[in-house]
């Protein structure tokens, strides 16, 4: 049973990372951002699919944009802060780009801790982040030990109904490593996204282990049947599903802003709520890191993060990998 | 599929709260316990079955006795405070009892997040908590919200192994509510914990979902292969191992204590390493309070922790309720 790749099979060009920021930056500059928060967000994207993650790199650059020209993502908003309290704030997202905005609230998380130790920013009224680990892993880079989650729309049904009412809220941790390898977990709580099952059911692959339900009711590893019966199974069963429920309580009610049900209730899902939670560097003393250390160096396998430094290295000699159709879509924008 | 109960159908029971409690302090403080101390380990062994989880509770009374005498409890260690940062705090749990210095942790980070929004309290050297939902839920208590965890001994393999290198870190999220009906979700990260595969096996009951590996290395929901194989499965598969590697490196990481690999080099489990969070009741605003309320309104299944409401309440009216071997051998110590 080995864990499904998320690298597409299909035609893939490979592209110098400075043409693909050109352009990037190019479209959004042509809607109104900024040079720098241009940079920011293209970066975001291009980043995730040179470290293997190109449903939330560039395969959804063209969502984006139709969102920004939908008005509901909106190109001027700044985020601003509502509430301090010490080591916690709230800060209002106010339907800018998830990019920026998540950027932003972990910078000023790392800011808080190292005030406090810790630091907690919630925010609201904020948009797809794209990907929860990158905003841990760039705070590992500054050696912050650092968490961060978001709710998301109603995805997945409540354990022991089929009513979609929890969200697969995405979550990330990262631990700093001198060498660079730092360690980053980033899972949802389903147990593959709807984009791995469209793309396993494009390719007829079976799932290594069930992940959803037929429309039968049944637990399926074919994941033409989750994709017809709407209902993939959080991870854990019902563990996942319970967790789920926490988190969104925890997001929306820290950042006082939308829950999942909510979102739901939206034409689609946006105005989301996030949490970041960073661990000042000073927190880990030597003896701490040793021990860290040890326990990665007798690690019988890949430490989580270890395939994604592995595919960025790779993609940065090889040039960033994209779907020929989606670079051409990426054209038309 | 039914969430498995954990309600034992053996000889059961049922005794007076104040029965139980006069029995364990008298052990405990003919083992030089201090009264409130006593009291303190008795009320969470006893409580923990009252909610209905016995093997948490006072099925595990006589280890935690064998445990005082053969000194890997520290009766007389009061937990000290190793480094404050503002809202972060280090302490050492000396080995003293684990319910004492859990609840004393928890207690810390609550009195910090009143200053500073959020409060954080890592605890390193301390002993089994027994069972985390109670921390979170006396935060519940008081209005705070809470998260705690704790690292392990290495009891679950590295997912894509055979080696049992990571543990099965047990966590804890709570949301208070004003009608006393906390939202408490407690859960390992494994499927399924061994005293629950005992206790199907001895049953001769089948799991509703796979729960491990058999010998051969094949999934299995026959819980006698898997206590036989010693190969449990860590919730989300591949999930499940990542979070749980980085749930050691952040608690050990930041306690500045022993890692699961450290703890599973000693004799038993102990001087294990915890994480305390508490957000301060203040954050909640009205409209987020509103919020949460909606969420829970429209959830059409029981919450995290409704389950524990109900035991917790049956069981007072009829009695705590106590295995009758266990008790006869609590008589003996």
């Amino acid at each position: 049973m080995a864990r499904p790749s998320e690298s597409p099979k299909d035609d893939i060009l490979r592209l110098p990372l400075t043409t693909v920021l050109d352009l990037l930056i190019a479209i959004l500059t042509a809607r109104g951002f900024t040079r720098s928060r241009a940079w920011r967000c293209a970066y975001t994207f291009t980043e995730n699919s040179l470290v293997g993650g190109p449903s939330h790199g560039l395969n959804r650059f063209p969502r984006f944009v139709e969102w920004i020209d939908r008005e509901r993502i909106d190109v001027d908003a700044h985020p601003s802060r509502l509430d301090s309290h010490g080591a916690f704030e709230r800060w209002d997202g106010k339907l800018g780009p998830g990019p920026v905005n998540a950027a932003r609230a972990m910078h000023r998380a790392m800011r808080i801790a190292l005030r406090y130790g810790i630091g907690c920013v919630a925010l609201s009224n904020t948009n797809h982040w794209l990907r929860a680990g990158s905003y841990v892993a760039r705070a590992a880079e500054k050696g912050f030990l650092a968490v961060c989650t978001t709710n998301t729309e109603p995805n997945l049904a409540a354990w022991g109904t089929d009513e979609a009412c929890v969200g697969n809220n995405p979550i990330a941790l990262s631990v700093p490593r001198t060498d660079g390898h730092h360690v980053v977990f980033d899972g949802a709580l389903s147990q593959f996204s709807y984009g791995s099952l469209e793309r396993a059911a494009r390719r007829g692959e079976t799932l290594p282990v069930p992940g959803g339900f037929n429309e039968s009711g049944d637990p399926t590893t074919n994941p033409a049947e989750i994709l017809r019966s709407q209902r993939a199974l959080p991870i854990g069963y019902w563990k996942g599903s319970a967790l789920s429920l926490l988190l969104d309580l925890f997001v929306s009610g820290l950042a006082d802003g939308r829950s999942t049900r909510e979102i739901g209730q939206l034409d689609a899902e946006h105005g989301v709520c996030q949490l970041f939670v960073a661990f000042a560097p000073f927190l880990l003393t030597p003896h701490a890191i040793a021990t860290l250390e040890q326990t990665l160096a007798n690690y019988p396998t890949r430490y989580p993060g270890q395939r994604a430094h592995r595919a960025r290295e790779e993609n940065r000699a090889r040039g960033v990998p994209v779907d020929a159709t989606v670079w051409s879509t990426i054209h038309t924008l």
